[in-house]
């Protein structure tokens, strides 16, 4: 699946390969030094809310760009189709999850709003520079996601908790870790939990809720981000009566540069 | 009007002599080290629109608050109302200004969506602390506004042009001013242009769109920075059919510090 040709190819392309079903993949280590962005479409009528969660909640929800009601080329990528250009979709009725699509064009409204959120693989490529090796990147496989305990604030009928992602660090990095993803407040800022995963309701680091488990190492800790999956939990426990999101892990590539 | 009782008062306490209406002037220099902000009132038919704007415009518009539809009392400052705690309110119908009143509870409905917006007078100790003096404080006078050339991002409904305050500041101190309030993001940060007015639109100087003028001495420019006036131009450009304002300069003074 994942070929040299794919890897560095440029986030055009990769939409590209996207639109016309060739890739379905994770988009984690593609389109290196691109912003990636979470998705989440919701009708008109909650449009409000949800850009109200999202301000209220900036670590799990920074915002990208939010799209005017019925539009799908996002400013900052002319020419992309939100429609088709995505690796894959889920459709959510009344916070279920109702089917998992490639393409949304059969689904899509005058009256829905897309949300492009900030996605934590901006930061891995800042942090792999650094020098911190990043497991689930150098096994190919999507990041570990997690529902967890920690509550966002509410806005209108979107209440619920956050999502994070989990990277192993190992303790000598953990501080520097922090500092970098510190400075990126527009891709989840720093951690917001190190260690202690039964604190914020993780039972089991071996089974994540989205994504892939990775080994944790003995001079390793679990480093937990906020996620831009909350959305996804967050239209779940809210009972949302319809949303569409990306599948976790499968991303919007943007144009724009990670800086 | 100014008293030292006034000037020493509290946030609560001068916000309940707006309650009364036994002060109804500026807030520049009360209740200091307490975030002020502007006011934007919008029915929910428009607060997706005015909210995305503000996500657009961050500069003129940084949020400090949003309520929900029919909320008067904000979470960062319970206990005051926004119908009634400000010194003076501007009614718009059309886009135009109908009406200046010192109490909106007649006006006040259900779907009314209240944002708070940061407000240059928080920086203002910032900058008189590094001895930068502001002679609109000194002279207690209201800080000069001027309607710009300078556009903002549209967004849905609301199009238009922003306003500017303007600070005159001597030539030796404009770098420092700029260093001190970039640092303050949540308060439109570092100016958006420096001498010159002419290029951004402003005739002169001596006549302000809103607030009082004051005297640029031959060792200063006058300095621009981004306002949170901004809304009620781009309402009156917009036609937008109803909003409800605080007047230039009447702030809402929340219990929320500077830092």
């Amino acid at each position: 699946m994942r070929t040299n040709a794919v890897t560095n190819h440029p986030a055009a392309a990769l939409r590209a390969l996207c639109r016309t079903g060739d890739f379905t993949g994770p988009t984690a280590g593609y389109a290196d030094g691109h912003v990636q962005a979470n998705l989440m479409i919701v009708p008109k009528e909650y449009a409000f809310d949800f850009l109200l969660f999202c301000q209220r909640n900036p670590k799990s929800c920074p915002l990208v760009e939010v799209l005017e009601p019925g539009r799908v080329e996002p400013r900052g990528t002319p020419g992309a189709d939100l429609r088709t250009d995505l690796p894959g979709y889920r459709i959510f009725e009344n916070g279920l999850l109702k089917q998992e699509v490639t393409d949304i064009s059969a689904y899509w409204r005058d009256d829905l709003v897309s949300f492009l959120i900030g996605c934590s693989f901006s930061f891995e490529s800042a942090l792999t520079e650094a020098g911190i090796r990043l497991r689930h990147i150098e096994q190919q496989r999507n990041v570990a996601m997690y529902k967890t305990t920690i509550p966002c604030l509410p806005a209108g009928r979107f209440k619920g908790n956050s999502v994070v992602s989990m990277r192993p660090v190992k303790s000598r990095d953990i501080a520097r870790a922090v500092e970098i993803t510190a400075r990126l407040p527009q891709v989840h800022g720093a951690p917001v939990h190190i260690g202690n995963p039964q604190a914020i309701g993780i039972a089991d680091l071996a089974r994540p809720d989205f994504g892939d488990a990775v080994e944790i190492m003995d001079d390793e800790l679990p480093v937990f981000w906020a996620c831009g999956v909350t959305p996804q939990y967050v239209a779940e426990l809210s009972k949302l009566p319809f949303c569409i999101t990306h599948v976790p892990g499968k991303m919007f590539v943007t144009d724009q540069l990670n800086e």
